[in-house]
């Protein structure tokens, strides 16, 4: 019997994504699509490569709309994903594609977002140490953000395995699909194009708690963070670029062991061979994430680099990801590791 | 009992989007995989994106390789492929995605590519009139042009309809991957980012006789084709503008429902509503053709747009539909509509 | 002694390019900046690029502010130059960038814009037969759209000499700048790269009529234009590929005679060598405008593409041009004709 | 009387972008243009956005050939240029856009070079401290590399101010450009646009013995570098993001009136406003540098961000920046602050 999902926010880009991943799932049947400010709207005209979907109706986010359904994703702006989740009750499986239940400390959220803390929701990145458990049977999930997927893949298995200092320093790159839809300026084609800047810098970034938290709960201490995000000149994909001081008598040697051991049984986590690295091309599309480590003798720093698809990996396919964990499903259903590439 | 499928020319950009598809593809299994200068290479090195073929090593493309398959797929530089179907037998089934046996008229081939004609094959295009006919049961297939695709599925309904008049024209931007992997400065990243630029002009691609041919079967009347290709800082998709002169009393009612009655079954092609474009982001990774039509009164001419993914409905997922129409397996198979956007 | 200039919504792509030329011209003196929606912001948060006049503070448009200059460039939306033009008097040189002053048919102007025809001024592209004559000393300049100027330089000298018949066939491709800083969704980055997508299609483009008016002047008979406008992913630059059919016994020779006739001795338009094609990157941010011709024999049509940067030449280019000219200044004076690329 | 410049390796992007420079120099005339493998051939072919030099012809680069000028630019690969400026004498001045004569330690060289040292010329960055002093009047000039200018120009004030701890940790993103025109794979249009990718990761980049002589000699005591380039789906630009560990109490306001003081008199490096970010299309083609600086509080360090043009500032401009100094000229004399944007 399918299991029938609902999607409120189907208009943006990640309940677009969320519904290509949702079309190639064997066991799903898409349910109710909502959209407040384009409810009435075909979706065909608001997410024109969805085919399949093209007559569908847009409705508006009501608890009647959304009743009746096994999982719930509420892909909506941070802050109202609380009041619509009270309503579905308990026994529906809620899939939050929004900040709002990612962060355990009520201070990181008030500091960051200005306004109460709604809770804490079992965390969506099966591949942490004890990721998987804590989805199993859940009717709550957290979608991690797009930026703490990648760098907390990236860095985890260093601080797990005691090789690196707690202070983190991560610049990362993301296509411009990461800001979503919303009519700002700087979004518009023609300063995208051909341009990169950097945003939030200075420790300003919403993610930046999150990633901390995933570094400190790997370190067994409390893990610094200094975040850099920029926007590059593509849709999709997400470049972490992560390092931290060496502790001593670390070689490369036992780096690649940890990253090895780390994610050698991972469906979608892939430790590249030695001399290649990620290019999120490669991942486009996919819920592939490609590391790459290295050891740097002179400055005596670990790098380790990632990559992801924003969109997938790093929003719509660890919702996914994290549903089928929750609901008994082969965790792989509906997911691909083959990137659209070139 | 799986199709076993060999690729030769599995390093290029055809022959990577033709693995990625068979991945996907429920009744086949991927047998050899060759490229003559890059045998003895890991797959993973040439084509990152394709995870589950990451430890393939190529081989070299010969007949003891390619033998013991059901079909061999040929994503050879043209002219080569006919030595290499030869020695196959005609009993698999060879799909050709070279240039060497589209043309029915040896003079076209002469004129256009210089060398001796090696034949004509069954012309892997279903949605042509008769198209699935010469297909079904077929141990060859002649993979169409990319530009001829998008072109003949644009204006063969209007020729077929008796709409316009015998003389097209058309103008088509196609992205850097319908170059292939060639290395040729033009195709740099840094000539082809931000900039457009026209080849070709004047009659001289060799695409041309293939389109012309395709809409003159339509038409029942030699069909002449002014065809002008374009660059586009993309990496993949074709948008092809066509127009042709209306017949007298011929009104936008009229080439409307041409146009529905001649894709209203299929299952790639699909005719967008009334004010709505194709775009070539929409059908990104897709087998999917849009297509809209309009009737510009004053200048008294139909003009249809039609967008495909060069590498896809374009290459290798023609090449799939026609495998599948070939070897009586659901035409759809492994093939998707759904695109990758944004 | 320095003409004073001041630009009226100095905010926007037109504006901000109209300023990076004055800022090179050797005769300008930059006096008020105004933009509406913007007054009382610093220029360098919203044209970083002009670093020179970062601290300027744009003030309102009003009759006031903008007295005093020897020129004033109109960079309004259409339909508003004529109110601002009236208040300044006529002795004040009045360009106006926008499209209320381009068309000699009144029909043609509430056709296509909806709104009483305000009038007609000398037109500003010296380019055309008889242009220069038309500007020299005039105190009111209507700037041609981007698309036409493309188009017209494309096609006038085979019109002016008879080559070719009279309907026009143009497809041509615009990086996302030539539609403002407007925030529409269809102009978002994440929509914008990678895809290629048609609008306006069947006649329904604003310029077109300005084309046909300048075609027809120069064929001396009624010409029509069917135009087709692709959206590129890129930020400036239009590549415009146009036809037409060939009058009989017209040969090669004979019209690349013609362009070279034309174009000879004028100092932006440049014909390119045989077998070198326009490419819209080699007239990044200059003047020029690259053409080349071709006969298809096999169609028997004359095809002529042209690239032109659509800020520069296309518009703000062009209006410091006919500036030059209507003030008697040096034509070329604060223009290049050399491309910022790769 | 003119400055007589000639060129040698006339061909690439450095070239190019050097010739567009002078072209625009109101001393210099343009002499002999060389280029090896493409000697004979017209520039017009190779660098079709310089319309003034389209019928220049390349010669080979010769001591003959590069007689009789007041300046030669040398822009070889590395290794190529000692040879070349032995036969040059003394008197000429000679601009290596080159790296052979950068680095002071000749270790370093060997290590990263893998050849014999050839020497350390004065250094092209007159903004360091005594940078213009170890111009002036100089016949030997070594442009910075790429990489180096914006990372020091970022890093200098920092160290120089005693603000900042010794490991330095950048990262920073480039357009394709500053890979050249070589061909090879992963230049291809198709693989650079849509993807951002590491490379040279852990310390193996060339340009990093550069940044930590330049770092080491503004702090006074060894800085170690951990530097991690990306390749950018952009023509050109570089954002380098550049971090340290602040010093016990030093502060926000520390921070920045260390880079007002250092930049508050430079003509080309420019301290954005509080809250204004760099962009790389905000310096494109100028010779300007954009820089931010935050002091991240939580992480305790101090974040810079520099944005140039590869190209210009980077390379080019930078060249005939030295050149103007080490000529007596006026340092800003054929240069500009002003981007092309967007």
């Amino acid at each position: 019997m399918a299991v029938r999902a609902a999607v409120a926010g189907a208009s943006g880009y990640a309940g677009g994504e969320l519904l290509r991943l949702l079309l190639g799932h064997p066991e799903v049947e898409i349910g109710a699509l909502t959209g407040n400010t384009n409810a009435g709207r075909r979706l065909g005209a608001l997410q024109p490569h969805l085919l399949p979907l093209a007559d569908r109706v847009l409705r508006e986010t009501t608890p009647d709309v959304l009743a009746g359904h096994d999982v719930v994703f509420l892909a909506l702006p941070h802050g109202q994903s609380a009041a619509v989740a009270e309503q579905l009750g308990p026994d529906v499986l809620v899939v939050d594609m929004g900040a709002d239940f990612r962060l355990k400390d009520s201070d990181d959220w008030e500091t960051f977002y200005g306004s109460p803390h709604a809770g804490t929701w079992p965390y969506g990145l099966p591949e942490l140490p004890g990721g998987r458990a804590a989805l199993e049977g859940s009717k709550r999930v957290a979608v991690p953000g797009c930026y703490p997927t990648a760098v907390s893949l990236a860095l985890v298995p260093a601080y797990a395995a005691g090789l690196v200092e707690n202070e983190a320093v991560i610049v990362a790159a993301s296509g411009a699909s990461g800001a979503g839809k919303a009519l700002k300026p700087h979004l518009l084609g023609s300063e995208v194009m051909g341009s990169m800047s950097p945003y939030g810098v200075g420790g300003g970034h919403r993610h930046t708690p999150e990633m901390s938290q995933n570094l400190t709960a790997a370190a067994g201490e409390r893990v610094r963070v200094s975040f850099t995000p920029t926007l590059a000149p593509m849709a999709r994909g997400i470049l972490a670029t992560c390092s931290a001081k060496a502790k001593d008598a670390v070689g490369a040697d036992a780096v690649r062991a940890a990253y090895e051991k780390a994610y050698g049984d991972e469906p979608f986590v892939h430790l590249l061979p030695e001399g290649q690295w990620p290019a999120t091309a490669s991942v486009y599309g996919s819920n592939a994430v490609h590391i790459q480590v290295a050891h740097d003798e002179a400055a005596e720093r670990v790098i380790v680099v990632s990559a992801i698809d924003n969109l997938t990996k790093g929003t719509a396919g660890g919702a996914v990801q994290s549903m089928n964990i929750a609901l008994g499903l082969a965790e792989t259903a509906g997911l691909s590791t083959i990137g659209v590439a070139p």
